[in-house]
């Protein structure tokens, strides 16, 4: 996605060979309308793939699953990071490891959002190690659930995730990939 | 707002005189039509207040942030709950203690998205006890910035936040205003 690498380009960050900044339109401050374009973007690519809902993970995949799911026009549910008080006991769970925060997690979802009706898409902004996707994809399992596929925002494809989820069956569509990081250097796989 | 009632009134579930589960489409699943709708109300109230920010706490309160960012068309800032390692060192920073949780987490925002000559409208799903609010309103006057409101998706109008918050001069606009909660009981408070 032109756009969007265009962004990245002159506003990312590159920190060090695994750290690409982007904390100023994608994470921390975001920019709407870029949001909406990536929304739309995902919308366009999976729009004939039968999808009923779009899933994310808390926090900051909420923003391109929200655009994605107002286009079209489906639900999205949020994975939770951890079980909140308010929420029912009837949960499916599973741990994550987080590599970048070098802690784990419980990624949880209520079995009153998900059912083996549903044609899950799945958005996340980031696809490095694959621990978070591929915890999503257990939980979606555990509902007897399919996916539709996978969409990142920013895909760093020098880090195995891809390949993890690939060799699994899943199509996984990122809208920027990273070949390589360095400092002040930031290399796009080519165009496929 | 009518139609956040009606869905309040028809998907809300009361589980007791202070717990009102929304998980069905604010918190957890997510209607993406509704969100764009509360977006647009808040972005109409406030539209002539010469907002340059929207902020809001991770994590329910970013679909109703970023539909009111995208609609005003300025950036929205997402204030976290934990400081990541991928972050800037320059970080504003605060402590919030959380009733519904029962534990105290670190607030903080990036010193380079915001600055003293922002005017900042905050959008959070739900108002209560006023915590979350009241540590995103010390956070955005660390960086001198100014307030333009509270725009707050579900009051809980029985409980102490919006004094709180009216008490130091700040508008609170709420989108729902819940009276009285009870089993199965929702009674709104009537329309200003």
């Amino acid at each position: 996605m032109k756009l969007l690498e265009d962004k990245i380009r002159t506003d990312g960050v590159a920190v060090n060979e695994n750290i690409l900044k982007v904390d100023s339109f994608i994470n921390h401050q975001v920019d709407p309308s870029l949001m909406l374009a990536i929304g739309e973007e995902f919308a366009a690519h999976f729009k004939n793939h039968g999808i009923t809902k779009v899933a994310t993970i808390e926090s900051s995949g909420i923003a391109p699953a929200l655009t994605c799911a107002m286009t079209l026009g489906v639900p999205m549910i949020i994975l939770k990071k951890q079980p909140s008080k308010t929420l029912n006991s009837d949960l499916y769970q599973t741990i994550v490891t987080s590599y970048t925060k070098g802690t784990s997690y419980e990624l949880t979802l209520s079995s009153k959002y998900i059912s083996s009706d549903d044609h899950v898409l799945i958005i996340d902004d980031f696809l490095a190690n694959g621990e978070a996707a591929t915890g999503a994809l257990r939980l979606i399992r555990k509902a007897h659930a399919t996916i539709a596929g996978i969409g990142i925002v920013i895909e760093k494809s020098f880090q195995p995730g891809r390949e993890k989820l690939i060799s699994q069956g899943i199509e996984v569509f990122s809208l920027a990939r990273i070949k390589k990081l360095d400092v002040g250097t930031i290399e796009f796989m080519d165009e496929e």
